[in-house]
Parts: C-alpha cells; structure tokens; sequence
C-alpha cells in the first residue's frame, strides 16, 4: 500500500517543504544554507535576537513563525528529528549581537542537547545569550518535575510575546524575564484520536483503537496515560480544562488566552465546538476566555487530535500578544 | 464503530461551532440570530458592504474570512447545506444601504437558489445590490459553460480583492468590475486522496482506493473525472498546473499568486512541498510565482487532499490582495 501523502523522494522532504514554504512567503522570510530560516527584512543589530531550534514534519511550527516581533531564526531539524549543533551554533554565530540572543528551546532530548553543546561552544566564542526552555506539556502529572514536561506548541504564545518584547527594544534580561514569567502561566495539554504515519517509511507512530482516544499524548505519539473510550467534545474540553485549570491554578475573575491547536486531521469545525465549551468552563469558574486562536499552529502529519493550551494573561501580556508581528502564519490578534 | 471527531450533538454542529468561532475572536466577530456572522467593528454605511452564503462543515471557509477589509457578513447553512433564502434576506435588509451590497456567491445548486430568491425579494424592498457568482473549479473541463463549474476555495483570494476595494471607498459597481475581472483570472482544481466522514451520520461522502487520488474531486465528495493511481507531490502539481496553466492562458512574464488550500488531513508539509513543485513550473512557462498562501482555508473535513488556485495578478491586484484585513483567518501577506 501506497504512502497516501503528497511527497516526493522522503530523503528530501525537509529540504523540498522549506523550499517551498519560502516560495510561498518571498517578502518574509528566507531559507539559509544548513536549513535555517530567516527573516526577510531582518531586525536591527541592536534589539535582542530569537532563535529556535526543532524538527520538521510539525508545520507550520517553528518556521512559520520567523518574521517581525516573532521569531529571528529558526533551526530546522529532519522529520521528528533535532538539528545538530552545528547547525544551530551557525545560526546563533549569524546574530551574534551585543544586545543579545534569546534561545528558546523546546524540552525534547535531541533539542535539549544539540542546544546545550551549541550554547557551551557559543559562549566560548563571546557570544551573549540566554537560554530559555518551555515545558508546558502537563500530562507529566501536576507534581512531576519540570523537566519532565515535554515543550508542545505553549510555545508559540510565548515565542510571540518574547519576540514583542525584543522588538520593542526590551534588554536581554528583560526579554528573559518576561517569557520566563509567561512560560510558567502557559499550560498544554494534548488529545489525539488516531495516530499517523511517519513521512518517511509510511508506518504508524501510534496506534489507537476505533473507539478510543489518548488524553496526553505528545507532539511524536509519545504515551501520555489519559487512554479511554472517545468522549464528547463537551466532555474532552472538561477533562483537559480542569487539568489544566488545576495546573494554572486558574482562579476567579483571571483572563484567559486560550488556544486550540489543530494537529492534523480534527477540523476547526471540532475545535471551534471545543473553544465553546473551554469559554464556559472558564465562566463556570469565573475566569474571562479574553479571546484565543483556533488553527493549526503545530502539526503532528495528519494525527487526529489536539493541543489545548490555556495561558493566564493580564494587560502587559495581551498588548504583546496583540502587538504586529508579518511571521507567516500569525494571524494578528484584535 | 464511534465517529472519530470531537462533537457533542450532531444536530447542534453549526451553531456549536459558531458560538465557538466568535468566542475566539470577540474583537473582531459576532455571531447574530439566524447564523450570520458579521464584523465586531462594521465598516462605515457609506462603503459597499460585502456578503456571502454557504453550507458549514468548510471551516474556516467563509466566515472565517469576515473582517475589516474583508466580508461583512457570512450567512451560514448547516453542514453542506446552503442556508436558506429568508436568512440571507435578513442579512441583506440588515447591511441595505446607498453605498450597495456586493453579493458573493460560489456556484453551488443550492446557493445559487437561496441567493436568487433572496435577491429577488430584497430588490423589491429596494435593497440595492449586485450578485458575484464565482466558479473557478475547471474540473469541469476547459469547454464546459461557466454555469458547469463549482465554487471553490478561489472564492477567498476574489473577495480578498473585492473587500479591499470596498473597504478603499469604490463604488459598486467599481468594486463588481474589479472582482469579476478578477474571477476570470482564478482557476482551482481539487485532488483527494482519502474521503471524509459526514459528521452528521458518521458515513463517508466519498471513497478511495488504497492506491487511487481523485484529481477534480469537489467540495463535497462530487466526482471530478481524474481518478487514477497516487502520482508523486511533482507529478501531481504538474498535472494540475497544466490544466490550470492551460485555462487561464498563461504566458511567460505573468505574475502569479499561488494557494494551496488544504482541505483536512494533508500537511502544511506536504502543501509545501507541491508549492516547490509550481513555483518550478510556472518558471519553465517563463512566469513568475510572486507569493501565496500554504493554509487551510476552506476544508472538507478530514478529507485528504488540497486545492491548487492560480491567479495570475497585476500590481493593482496585488495591491488589493496586500491591503490590511483584520479577518481571524487571514494572514496579511508581505
């Protein structure tokens, strides 16, 4: 049996789909020798940097998101797979700046070691950065320590309000401090129906029965303990809403940014019924859902499933989530 | 055997889904009796206003695309259905106006009657108005009448155009004659790999082989004549851009604007990889891919498969399709 997928010759896939993406996207950005995409009008030397690192198969992702008060680079990896070091110490080399460079990486193994080897010969070579990693992924359990929480596409919120904050003129630290302050208000959680075939060799990274979903699976079908027989929209948002309420520690009269994150085959027909029922579970709280996004920001091929992430907002956090940014596949938010 | 997608009852699908839409986007949509979405901030009564029709279950589809710059209001049927004429009447009394209203409808059996009823009776009202019909599928042939040919995802980039040059202050028939022109200038043509599930039954509305891709496959599982065995993501964008070439006349020196519509199950990966594949093409023909969009923005479903529009764009076009829109599903293009 056939692949069903649209591709070419699987070796090239990550070369070709960058390609492609900067075709479509001529007057923001640019893809760069070792797969790292660029802005295409680049920020001034003397604001603060942003840099990523993941692998592909996830798009938009990372890339999507390179472009004004978002992402400066982004590091491109094979399917699933962490880019190298090299790679990455070639990217932050690129926008060595006296301002800084803020790294922001995902909590995955591969991630986590290409950037750890890349920021020690970095900061050998006097180049000033930070490093800031997110772990919103809750499905862990409430008391597993941070670094067992997997980064999921909580990400993009704070990439988003980290890169107003650098484009604004913010020092390096500040930068930090206020991603780092955010990063710990945001909270993911994923769902997945049925699982999807690996780009490469057609097979399956995970399987589920026809009646049974996964509360907490990852980003790479990674398990996440919440197996069980499909339950209701309204019933799925209460599951996840109430984790992650509890993780938040979401209270009375708190705003909420709330964003569905389509991974592949759920429609925004489905995840606008669930965005529904997180406005009322919120209001059922007396917390305020303040607005949101449903879209497909972060992919897993055509998994059916999703990500909720739940993110505690006040009006500093708001107006950088709603400052400009021309990345792609940002859609300014009112 | 469950349906594999996050609902509750599926009688409650339309409504569900559009409380949920305008709960992400309060700043920017409402959603009003009758299942018209319209813009939170309407445009002034002295501009023309621009409306739609169309069945739900294409989301975003149309009234993701209400906005500043954009619809302003997008009447909804339930899943595949047209809505009927008394909503859309509703919605054209609501939007009357000196200025005019430019009525888009895509060439569907079913809008095309609401549209015509309705048109009728408001022009008895004296609502003053002039219908766009747009059918840009060439599934059916390069001879076939224009009646023969579907609405499909080229629908956006028309009222993108026709949106901004309402919002720029033109008259209506101005802003007719510059979509309609527009029109003849966008072709689409569909492929599918794998059917969808009707979310109101849970039964297919169209099958596949394992092997088999249907090129000119619909909105709605609709034949399209081109079923054959799965060719590669170059195979199959050539295939289509020679038709789609061959419709629009397309001659070295002209400038295209591209989109790949996902329409459920296929990557933002895989449309990348196709997008590659036509920027390559029209470079062959001596013309000249300028940008597009790689996104979802017309579904059908989990369907996989995508639709490859072409529009060949002039600078006052591009203009138009460059001009701000604050729509929760367009990504303002560089």
């Amino acid at each position: 049996m056939k692949m069903k997928k649209f591709i070419n010759n699987p070796e090239n896939l990550t070369q070709e789909l960058l390609e492609g993406m900067a075709a479509a996207y001529p007057e923001k950005i640019r893809l760069e020798e070792g797969k790292i995409v660029v802005r295409a009008n680049p920020k001034s030397a003397d604001k603060v940097a942003l840099i990523t690192l993941g692998g592909s198969g996830h798009e938009p992702a990372l890339s999507g998101f390179v472009g004004l008060g978002m992402l400066d680079a982004s590091v491109v990896g094979d399917i699933f797979a962490a880019p190298n070091a090299v790679s990455l110490l070639a990217a932050l080399r690129k926008f060595k700046r006296e301002a800084g460079i803020l790294l922001i990486v995902l909590n995955h193994a591969g991630d986590v070691m290409s950037a750890n080897m890349a920021v020690k010969m970095a900061e050998r070579e006097g180049i000033k950065l930070r490093t800031l990693l997110v772990c919103d992924d809750i499905s862990a359990g409430l008391d597993a320590p941070m670094s067992d929480r997997r980064g999921l596409a909580g990400c993009i919120p704070v990439i988003k309000v980290a890169g107003a904050a650098a484009e604004s003129g913010a020092g390096i630290d500040e930068v930090y401090e206020i991603a780092e302050r955010f990063s710990r208000r945001v909270a993911t959680l994923a769902v997945a129906m049925r699982g999807c075939t690996h780009p490469q060799n057609g097979l399956p990274i995970s399987e589920l029965a026809d009646d049974e979903m996964e509360i907490g699976m990852g980003q790479h079908g990674e398990g996440g303990g919440g197996r069980g027989k499909i339950l209701s929209a309204d019933d799925t948002a209460k599951a996840m809403f109430e984790n992650l309420a509890k993780a938040l520690c979401l209270k009375a009269g708190d705003k909420v940014f709330a964003i569905l994150n389509g991974v592949g085959a759920t429609t925004p027909m489905e995840l606008s019924i669930v965005f529904r029922a997180v406005t009322k579970l919120a209001a059922e709280r007396g917390a305020e859902v303040v607005g949101g996004i449903i879209d497909e920001i972060l992919t897993v091929q055509e998994m059916a499933g999703f990500q909720m992430i739940l993110c505690v907002v006040d009006d500093e956090i708001l107006k950088l989530l709603r400052a400009k940014s021309d990345a792609p596949y940002w859609t300014c938010i009112g």
